[in-house]
């Protein structure tokens, strides 16, 4: 039994819960909640040691996760996904170290997997039989992979013009699926009403505490990847951002228990052209996002004109001394054709788009050719046709 | 360094060449060549204990590849799957015991990666500059891969009516690609020309003593991940059928170096019943297919109307008892979905092939209830999404 949890927490108005019972968003304000841990336990309980000798999953990190009893764990092996140095590519650009860690390499070919591994192993601890979610597109297809190892109804809404792979992987897992003619943010008032009516559990990104703590296990893995040698930034591709949120409260963990030192890395939120209400709230000093109208781009995870967390991404940003970038679709096109055929990796649109975006900050001056970046491939262009088409359609 | 190759040799006239040198087929028969090792060295420099802390990929049993030095090594993590229980499944049709390799987990989707990373990295470390091979589909797309990684130039000529994801991926990888009107055996004479034409190395299936040698850690795989207690019968989706001599070349030497006793698994290949040149030699009692005329299956990986390496697949089969068997392109579309919806694991039409033979073959009595069984995925649904049409449309 790994039973470090030590409560919930809204990181808005401190209100605690007691993480034994079924929570969505906190009671008193409406905000996401975080799961803070007994970092002092866990310290006692484990060691750097300990841990290398475990098995390549992102379960190798289980006193940090949520699930106390392993039986209650469904796993495809996500997780521990390579981090790849592409140094001869970007040395050209005067980028010396960068890495990209690419989790297009996970089960159902995206970092949704680590999410639905951890929210869909809850779920089942809570003894939960029904989960929905509104999705871009890859989220869904997780959730119903795991939801059908788990033996749970899943319910999924999506853009009717998301990759039309998407759909096809939920509909042979079995899952209740609806396309909807709009964005993400309707997808999700159907999935809204059909809580209210059904008793569905609601598992929309941050709308339960579980899946960032998934998606935190990339920030672990980065640590003990660089030999627990913080990078100096790290830049994601933000749709809901949650990843972001993730590798930070990781990072924060790992620091708490002396596990790494020194400052955290920038971190640096990438977004596209046509959907960048992070970066436009970032340029602005604000501390929190505004709608996006007339959503567009072909990274489809991007397409996300309100994010929930959005305030905990800017935070984020802010208190690393991070920044925030947005990249043209033509761009990420043409980085997805570059590391393809220059290192065999075969990034997503959005992990493409952090390619993209390493390039203009070296060149504003935001990075230095000695500092130690990493970039996040959130998924494989195999989940992509549309996209793959795109970009050999350019130039 | 890990140098125990010691000579490649011809199992039809028994020849042996230099491994140091290139090689294509015997020059004296045209039999594919095979590599053999000094397994007595092998024993002497590595323990199971020391595997089980190596890192998971298939290049934890260094020793037994063919690649001396471990700079040439190009990788991605491949290999080292999970072997995940399905029993809950099975059972009902009098199925105690039985596991999928799902090598759908692997990189680019299929378990092409694991013959492309071993025949990649032992190319680059003879100094080749440029491979060419024809597909069926995800051959095609790991080679270009792994090509890319590497720095080498791939030519890939492909039916024009394999997976349209196949043809995307060798584009954006780089690959020089040719669509042909026709089978992967038209693609072959296509490429056999080029080979002649412009001096390109022929990395078709078995037409190099490399890809097999990756293949053949599925069966090392399965021996350590079952704790050296080998299974009672494998069934395997043959199409070139390397995979299966693969598998059984690795399990003898692990039985040479007495690291696994007592008889091998009954080796049994899976085909579709509109392409099974494998089942009808085997039926017929004959040590080679012929050409199987107007080859059509969904299951794009099975339409190969005459292996090369055929006489050995038959040998495996027929000396471990094995046997062989079809199944109709209804029967894969039916296991794909019912696998999805009821264990989440994503199984290509091949893969799904196995399960329904294995239910065929409980109920004629080729299987016992008691008999512990393996079902090879060979990749993922993902790369099939014509498949996965054709399956939700079923029934």
């Amino acid at each position: 039994m790994f039973a470090f949890i030590s409560h919930l927490i809204c990181p808005r108005c401190d209100s605690r819960f007691d993480p034994r019972k079924v929570h969505n968003l906190c009671t008193a304000c409406a905000s996401p909640l975080l799961v803070e841990y007994d970092l002092e336990q866990v310290r006692a309980s484990v060691d750097k040691e300990t841990l290398a000798r475990r098995g390549e999953s992102m379960w190798r990190y289980r006193e940090l996760l949520p699930v106390m009893d392993p039986a209650h764990i469904v796993s495809f092996g996500e997780g521990f996904t390579p981090l790849l140095p592409i140094d001869a590519l970007t040395r050209t650009w005067g980028l010396e170290t960068v890495w990209i860690k690419d989790d297009g390499l996970n089960p159902t070919g995206s970092f949704k997997a680590r999410g639905a591994s951890c929210g869909i192993s809850k779920a089942k601890e809570l003894g939960i039989r029904e989960v929905a979610l509104p999705t871009a597109g890859n989220a869904g297809g997780a959730w119903a992979c795991y939801g059908a190892a788990a033996g749970l109804r899943v319910h999924v809404a999506m853009p009717r013009d998301a990759p039309a792979v998407n759909q096809l992987e939920c509909r042979l897992y079995g899952a209740d699926l609806t396309l909807v003619d709009g964005l993400i943010s309707d997808a999700g008032k159907l999935i809204a009403q059909g809580v209210r009516e059904h008793g569905w559990f609601d598992v929309s990104t941050l709308k339960e505490p579980y899946r960032i703590e998934g998606k935190k296990t990339l920030g672990l893995e980065l640590a003990e990847q660089m030999n627990w040698q913080l990078p100096d930034a790290i830049l994601y591709p933000a749709g809901g951002g949650v990843g972001i949120i993730g590798i930070w409260r990781g990072l924060q963990q790992l620091k708490a228990m002396g596990w790494v030192t020194g400052s955290l890395p920038r971190l640096i939120v990438v977004q596209a052209e046509g959907c960048a209400p992070l970066v436009k709230a970032f340029e602005e000093g604000r501390t929190e996002s505004e709608f996006w109208p007339d959503a567009r781009t072909f990274a489809s995870g991007l397409r996300v004109p309100k994010a929930l967390g959005d305030f905990l991404v800017l935070q984020a940003v802010r208190e690393t001394g991070g920044t925030a970038i947005a990249v043209s679709d033509e761009q990420c096109g043409e980085m997805m054709k570059l590391l393809a055929g220059r290192t065999g990796i075969f990034a997503a649109p959005e992990g493409a788009a952090t390619l993209a975006a390493a390039k203009i900050l070296r060149e504003r001056g935001d990075l230095a050719s000695r500092d130690r970046v990493v970039l996040i491939n959130t998924g494989s262009a195999l989940k992509y046709p549309e996209a793959m088409s795109e970009a050999l359609a350019m130039r």
